[in-house]
């Protein structure tokens, strides 16, 4: 993707690392090839030739190279931007250098490899006073190969005490005339080396989940008008991991996720998104359960709730232990506390549809109602479920649906797998909402 | 109630926000007039007519001459303090300009409703300079209508990431010569708006818990002198749910919390006060179930715990499926780690008397001593538990104490109600200890 | 310890209070004096004769006195570091005072227990400001008694909000020419006195767990390079309680804790060691299961998990109720997901063991293998779990090592308990490693 008028999108799914050199490959630029071939889901909206970890020490000036080569020959058909890691370290001048030497090399004008280069990502920075360094080597990039002032992105690893209490001096400086701080795009954890800084230790030796870096990225990210992106998820088998993790992130407004391969890019780049049908959850002390649908009936199948009709009408509702007598309408008020919906994308964009029309119309606030027919135990039960949506509602309502527009505008190349997905009408009015 | 010589009190347990004008209603100031006669358990510590969110956009003017209405009429009755709420964004100077001249408005000391008016309540607020903006313009509001500089107070609702690093900002800055941040009342924390200004997403639409930000905002409260409040609880029918996030917030020095109706308003007066009586709770793994008193014995009715004696006067013991066998000594032991006691009013009033009586006696830390008799699948067993008073832990169980002390001061029509739950001697006792 | 060329090390395990002065005690310097003659695995890394909240307020000058008596006669045998904490509050200036003439008075070079004492600790300290007014009192102390400027290390106990607070502008602050705070050395929480600031309840009246306190504490020591330790367990017989905790904060990099009792310190020594003998779980939904070694095998015990092999070589696992069918290779994929590692100490040397010397051999990241003979329900089956290991596994992986060649460094008096705990060779090797 090419830097000159870049928009960078409010959004950001996916962080995918390749190693742009490893030791005993035969040809070292092979995995940087395969990874800039990817399209549609399988590529990431960020991706990133890694000249730091994924790299050998030793193959580093060789990774520069190779980020030229491929970079220059396949950089106009790659989907998403490009953004390579380069070495840096708040701690060691020399490597910092290195860094900047490398950006110089990589963005050589008479390469051609700049013209799909949109930006620089700073593994291990410290305080903000060393983000500004970083900052100033980029400016002197860009001055000396006659780029303009700001154009190339820098993003961040968040991987130390120093770089966490970073985030909260952004605000502050980033607007100061003597930086291009403004360049900033991704604030990215790194929980690995954070780790390490932090000296924390478990007994497995698996990563704390560091919850608290988590929030203060994302609200530095949300305050600064930048990007957080989660750190890399080890365990890639694991795929049920890697979705619980985005979810927790999701509800912390860190929306992108670093991703190791393009399965786990797959992954990150749907499970923002709403999905394609909805579904109930019916929620126990234990667990959120999802009902199965037969018919036009949702059915309970765990054993946490158990549910009679005795002879007189009455019913006996058995939850994690605690049974009751209730009539119909007790039994209904307690099922409204247990189950849950999660809307599909076009029940979200039917809402909003009906909050615009009902707004035009001058009402400030509508009910939203939603019926169902339980089965459990064999006793079927109707129930409705109605909430206020007010302007407030409305707007909260709207960040997935602004998400998916970010997205269908930047990345032509998932319109087919998006349209496959919800059907072109849901994808045409949600493209028109809001 | 008057702002003159207003002493604000530590502690605010109920923000109860009322739409001062709703498109559509009939008699638009209906809403305010109700909530101005709310009395004893139904009246808030703190009444907010809110002007913002709960009133239609093109009734705000009409809602700020019905606050004048309202409040000119009622505010000599009305229990608790009225700090309206006006129109605010960080990011909309006309919007602000709209607040300062509602402020104007409804503070015209010919229309008599400023007598009864304590303060203001600022939504939407950015960086602290942001806060400085709303200070500035209470102070023309003072100085215009003649009234002592600094003497309205002013609350904010934080609702955005910036807000909540200017929290971190707040103490280097309200003692400052050129503002009037000391002017500051309430923290309310406004969970809805944040979640869209953080851009977080969970599958069902309900809101993230953001332990981090009300953590954040009660600390900027200790810090800087000021009251901590959450913000709206959605589900006004979940009753339990409202309690639980009250424990919860209790557990992070939040002690008040925002109120949509005066059903919650009850429950949000009554949830920071100790308990009338004590009881015993048995915390297994799962949870903790409260053990129920029959005759003197407390009998433990949950099946996460099995207990029997066995032939040669020993026990077996199983707890969530791990089973011993102990002598008495050793499941005395076990069960001393299991129980818990909350102690109701009486308890805590008397454990504080017993404490300062040996303090002025020259003792510096006492023995609290109790005892109970379980009753665990037809097996009894008599268990003392002890705690170690010092000085410390004299102050930690004070803060429920001191919070009563300020309640029953300042809200004379909760005297009834209050000596009716604890007993007139209860409450003569509490008001003395301490 | 003496002052003269201290090396603080980078880790500490034990903060052990002892009462300087208890009234009517018949003998005010015995528990001083026991204290004293802790050895090994009973002695602290950080010894800490208060002179605060264990003392009398009306003997802390008594407190003082027996401070220089016993630290003069037994300060050269103590094998930790020894640091008095005097009285301090950040809202009264008579109290920091007193704090100030207690410190002149231990540190009194004629009465010669200044040459064992390597530091203060200041308790209940406000803002950075405050923290700098103690490191002032500090510096004149040293000019007055001829000590080296800054040789004094400053403790502080972080129990305000302000304080809280604080640890945010430190990296800012601690290196300003006009104050002394390089001697800062321990960040020690403080939650019972930060609990009443922060004016939190809870209805048992237990503390609250205060993560983002931990964490914020954690997070400052490792941007300055301190060392973060963690408040008083009060439930002294609650020995797995104060394991659960510890294992808390290590993951948080709060390696340190509090000790009430020599019994405490023993659990808190161990605690962050690796153990001696590695071991298997099996993690289901509700917890993780330790697998009980038998012959070569592992057996589950538990209920949680049931695998029953059907007739046609297949398999029939049941986790937490949900049951599937599965054949030999998704049931050990299945298996691969449930069960962890804790490596031993003699583990993880050689683990780092093998990737020096692959690293040496030109390899950036080898694969190490575990195998494990699994018995669950009387069905055998084989799992070999493998694991990347790069450049940033074996940094996180080194520092439970680290901390080990710390310990081992500078507690010459716990040398035969680690040898006898892990043999004389792995000891040796762990020596080495790194």
């Amino acid at each position: 993707m090419s830097v000159q008028g870049q928009h960078y999108r409010e959004f950001v799914r996916t962080f995918f690392t390749s190693p742009t050199a490893v030791e005993g490959e035969d040809d070292s630029a092979k995995m940087l090839r395969r990874a800039a071939q990817l399209r549609g889901m399988e590529a990431p909206d960020v991706w990133v030739p890694d000249n730091e970890d994924a790299t050998a020490p030793s193959m580093r000036d060789e990774g520069a190279e190779n980020i030229v080569d491929v970079v220059s020959e396949h950089g106009s058909d790659f989907p998403g931007q490009i953004h390579p890691r380069v070495v840096w370290h708040r701690n060691d001048p020399n490597t910092r250098y290195r860094g900047f030497q490398h950006m110089l090399q990589i963005t050589d004008p008479e390469k051609r490899a700049v013209e799909f280069i949109d930006g620089f990502v700073i593994p291990e920075v410290g305080d903000i006073d060393d983000w500004k360094k970083a900052d100033e080597f980029i400016t002197i990039v860009e001055e000396e190969h006659g780029l303009e002032e700001g154009s190339l992105a820098m993003s961040v690893i968040v991987e130390s005490a120093q770089a966490e209490l970073a985030l909260a001096d952004l605000r502050d400086e980033i607007s100061k005339p003597t930086n291009n701080l403004g360049r900033l795009f991704l604030l990215v954890d790194g929980e690995v080396d954070y780790t390490k800084d932090m000296r924390a230790i478990t007994p497995t030796g698996e990563l704390p989940s560091w919850p608290e870096l988590r929030h203060n990225t994302s609200r530095g990210a949300s305050a600064n008008g930048l990007i957080a992106v989660d750190g890399p998820y080890d365990d890639i088998r694991d795929v049920e991991g890697y979705h619980g993790r985005m979810t927790d992130n999701q509800a912390k407004g860190m929306l992108g996720i670093w991703s190791l391969t393009p399965g786990q890019v797959v992954e990150a780049n749907k499970a923002p998104l709403p999905p394609k049908t909805g579904s109930w959850l019916l929620d126990t002390n234990d667990h959120a359960a999802e009902l199965k649908e037969e018919d036009t009936r949702y059915v309970y199948e765990g054993s946490a709730l158990e549910l009679e009709e005795t002879s007189d009408g009455r019913y006996r509702l058995r939850v994690d232990g605690d049974e009751r007598e209730l009539n119909a309408d007790e039994l209904r008020e307690e099922l409204l506390d247990l189950i849950e919906y999660v809307p599909s994308m076009n029940d979200i964009v039917d809402s909003m549809e009906k909050f615009q029309a009902a707004k035009e119309a001058g009402k400030g606030a509508i009910a939203m109602e939603q019926s169902v027919t339980l089965l459990i135990d064999r006793t079927e039960i109707n129930i409705t479920k109605d909430r206020m949506w007010d302007e407030a509602t409305y707007q909260a309502a709207q960040t997935p649906i602004t998400l998916f527009q970010d997205v269908y505008e930047n990345r032509l190349d998932q319109h087919e797998e998006l349209k496959k997905m919800y059907g072109r009408n849901v994808v045409e009015r949600a493209m028109n909402v809001g």
